[in-house]
């Protein structure tokens, strides 16, 4: 194994103590829903995951498996994802030491590696997975923090992308259409759900150069946005309905809560936290709409703010592309078995690390989820 | 109005009366689920389609709006469709006399009406919506009939088409591919989700000449079909476990409960009553996958029970066309407001009314439901 | 078998068709929620309880036991309560067949039981079943009617009760307490949880002269009544915080619905259907109590509106007399499995058949329980 | 102030900080079910009672009053009980920055008191409020901990009652009946709900001398226990089937779960963590029944296990007293409120704080409660 992926191994591993130390003791076991989970159960989860498909020898007493698998069946029973934040046990410095024993196994393991070793790969797989939930770990934490009365403040906002996003005046960036080619070509890491790349037929269309903006949401929600069926999708329109929704999910009054607790909210920064539902409807009420995947990935370069700011929400459901193949073994579950009633994301966000970014990259989430760190850009038809 | 008009006008409306015919008097107001509606309700929600977008001046009392809307926001609020099984008035006979007077008003409307007046398309697509009723209304009784453990009968299955239609030993059509067009082109009655007519990329791909059967679901379920989790969507086997799914829902030890009652299961006849979950698991055991819609679309006339047997799964999201546009007003909430977290199927099934099939027309479920008369057919990649 | 006992067997039995002459076919299988039951259930349990319990061979189709036991254990299984109104078959008229032979089989039978045979007794205990499902027949069809917009109407008031229950000046009846007896003496048909007779110790009391008037409750509204917690028992204002309480369960307006459709509410009237939280609420705004289940039943012989009005909520659990047993066999469920979790009520109604109220009669419902026709009356200490 | 209160002062508030000495930081956060609390919680509910009854100017900053503040509607809005482990924040340290705080306000306002303050009453109240919660603590990190598979280990059960409480082979006191007195006399500390002293009419009774036990409870299980519905209340059989039941709550096979962890199983010991339905399941299976409890409360003096081993379910429903007044305030929320749909338990647990128990005091959960530290005693009819 090469010195750099030892060095990557390290500063990726690091970076996760990092995102903890700010935290207050129960913190690390704070999930505020069921989609959510603690700090200390994704600081075990991407050890586990180590552990699972590297090591295959566990350093971790017997029984944390289980509590530490995510949902890869065909590796064994888990424990219930919405009862993540009962886990009181194994404490903290528990699971921090096992951190340490399985860098030191993994590492050993690494020194005898052949190159071409499939582990070598999966090491790297694994370091993709730990950022994705370095991410994941931050917006669960605002999640849990903005049940609490007292709105606390984790600290400044991990990384300056978002509050350096001021919005410009948008412009459209037209494409021809044609036939085109989407999809990542290979030879570097990539997840399987990015391949194989391939020809698709696209009209042509427009995006805009940038991202919807609080101002402009706000003019939405003015114009009656959330009291107007004829501008959403039928089943996000019970959603809005049942729960409520009358603006993004950390507006609050002038407010918006955040990593940095309860700050004034700027209008020309992008609009973030809403649903594909809201960017849905807020698209048609500009008489606009979403872009779809491929159109996103063919303009990105030439956009602003398309990556390190907020993930976009495109009009594509999360489906396989032509002749998609799972990775073989239990990683085949990381992506493919989720490829129904999703909705793809595009870019990345300011919470993203930042080699951790892609231009082929697909994101997913349910229509109606919020606590992502999600926002919008338009699209239309014509070139 | 034409003639032709009339005559088919009175033929629709009569074929609903006829389905009613065997039921008993409780039947008519029974609704199995929140999904599906009582057969009284179907009889007036259809009669309220044209008295609401047609004639345009009630002939029922006030507040049978109400009852009787289904999901159109624009023109007011509604009863909640779960609770429209507990509305045992207005009687029968009330929904019946409330029918003759609209259709003497409706007739009497249209003997007025202009060549090229939009009512006339609007009646058009008032048929057209009372055709998908009558199955819906058939496939809801099932539903209801399913859960009296009497098991009742409906009468013989009203169709031929399902029991004629045993399966030969399949063989696999193919297509090159290449740049093609789906949709429909204009020029006759079609729903505006089959417009417009638009181009799109496809790889070479095969599709079976016939519908999977009962005897080879049977061999899946043998083979564990049921209990391995690596052949399902994440979100399908929480459903399969939640609900305790063994099967497609009216099998019944040997045998399979259908409106003619509970009946011998018979191996060659097309397996029905499942949900896109378990087609796609089928599928995906099978080594094959689901057809997109525009595969199934350029390949289907050369296919084996294309129509008339069952509704085909395919691997398509709902969602709208390349410059779809829905129709203006309200009867613009007829289909697009629904293209999020559903999939296409294809064809038509043994309950549809002969004259409502068309090459183009895209019927559209939410992936766990399985009460309707829904099959499949297998794809593969490769021409 | 006297001819006493036939002639009241085929009037009780009457009865009960009689409730449902006025029925819309449809109405038959109406349940408006769980705790309900459609008129034909009533119809076909009733029946069932002879079949079951004194005929004890079946003259029913096979499975029919199983859809109208209501909750008898240990004759076996049953249809969930819930899905009553589901059961659209056996449609009304074999039900009713079914009557006619059980009534046949019964009769006959019973020309040939000795006097003292055990099977008197419980012909006895049918009738009085029967009639208590026939005050529920009517309270259930007034949920399930009230559950639709059109506000049917089943016909006058069946007993003239409770319209001609003006409520006059109330006056307290006054009791100096003391060691007293209550229960059943036996001797004469009663319910099990109605004995022993025995012994009780009661401190001074009185008891209102009549039932707290719509007038009255309207006062407790005005005041705040639904709006101030500290009136309520903390379980009760977690129920009319969840379910949105703001009067009593048929209040609409100045109206209140009812089996004669909505009609204006008389403030001179009792008022009804409210729930015991709400009468022990009232209560203590008005600076009183309910009444002791033993107060009620030694005052009850000088009160006005005691039987034939609205049952009356008392302060009282649903708990065994000293020295209660049982009745031996299945019947022994018949009451004393619910001694928990309930409250009492004393009286009868204006639904109660004439016949079937008594003195030590002890009803029984959970506290939030609105649908039933019950009302209050006010106790205090001191004699 | 007296010195002697005081020292009592000091002592119960510094128990409550030996109580969580030995747990990890994250545990001071856990709440396993809406029912129960988190230790830290506990810790400020306790010193808010004290701050908003006694004190009455705050201590603690804005908002803190809504987080701890746990059913009393008069002093204003709180956060929803079942959220309350989402309350990272305030961590723990400030929590008992408060509770020093407020110590030293308390201490200094007590200075200035003069003998009959009614705050003096009100200091003793928020200290016998806090021994509650010393025992609730306890219980609900029990339960909490019994959520983990893992099946951490708190420390030895705090007080050695219970394990000492070996039972003896059982013989019945009994009581010939009469004209009783129950209820406390007045003249020194007691909870609202244990008065008035007053008379009641009990006839003879015997009550066994000790508890019942692990093994007579295996018996019970043994011979179908959980499996037959006619030895439970209708109530009870549901959650049984609802929950799947099938032993005490903390029973893992021939083990126990407890605040020691995992341990064996030792038959001669009381049997605990017993719902009242499954109290009253083995009583009616023993051919006997549960106290009354006027009947405890008569023959406790005589009784082994009466006091400090496991509460006891008595036959009783938690019904105020004859001529029970609230206490004046808000405080008057305390016992009152809560005198519905639950049942009264004797004695004490050895969770309970030593002088925190009285011959006469009531305690009360819902039937269903199985967290609690409860066993059962017997009782039968007959001298």
């Amino acid at each position: 194994m090469g010195q750099e992926l030892k060095v990557r191994y390290a500063q990726v591993r690091q970076r996760s103590l990092e995102l903890v130390a700010p935290l207050q003791p129960e913190d690390v076991c704070l999930q505020g829903m069921a989609d959510a989970s603690p700090p200390k159960w994704h600081l075990g989860h991407t050890t586990w995951f180590f552990e699972q498909f590297v090591l295959r020898s566990p350093v971790s007493p017997e029984a944390w498996g289980f509590l530490f698998n995510s949902y890869y069946d065909s590796v064994g029973a888990r424990h219930p994802r919405p009862q993540r934040g009962l886990l009181s046990r194994p404490a903290l410095a528990e699971v921090l030491a096992w951190r340490q024993r399985l860098d030191r196994a993994l590492l050993s393991l690494l020194e005898q590696l052949e190159p071409g070793d499939p582990r070598l790969e999966l090491v790297e797989l694994g370091l993709q997975h730990e950022q994705q939930h370095q991410e994941l770990l931050l917006m669960d934490l605002l999640d849990g923090f903005s049940r609490n009365p007292l709105e606390p403040e984790y600290g400044p906002e991990p990384e300056a992308a978002y509050q350096a996003s001021v919005t410009q005046e948008p412009t459209w960036l037209q494409h021809e259409g044609g036939l085109v080619e989407i999809g990542h070509p290979g030879g570097s890491f990539h997840f399987d759900n990015e391949a194989p790349r391939h020809r698709q037929w696209l009209e042509p269309f427009a995006l805009s150069s940038r991202l919807v903006s609080n101002g402009e949401f706000a003019a939405f929600i003015a114009d009656g946005g959330y009291k107007r069926p004829e501008l959403w999708m039928s089943e996000g329109w019970a959603v809005v309905q049942a729960r409520g929704w009358r603006g993004p999910r950390y507006w609050r009054d002038g407010d918006e809560f955040s990593l940095a607790g309860r700050q004034p909210r700027r209008p020309e920064l992008p609009v973030r936290h809403l649903s594909w539902f809201e960017a849905d409807a807020y698209a048609r009420w500009a008489g606009a709409r979403l872009p779809g995947e491929a159109e996103w990935e063919l303009l990105a370069p030439q956009l602003d703010q398309a990556f390190g700011v907020l993930w976009q929400w495109s009009a594509s459901p999360y489906r396989p592309y032509p002749g998609f193949a799972p990775a073989a073994g239990a990683v085949g579950e990381y992506n493919g078995k989720f490829m129904s009633s999703q909705m793809v994301l595009r870019g990345s966000c300011f919470l993203t690390p930042p080699d951790h970014e892609r231009l082929t990259y697909r994101n997913f989430y349910p229509p109606a989820s919020r606590w992502l760190a999600a926002g919008l850009r338009l699209a239309r038809d014509g070139g």
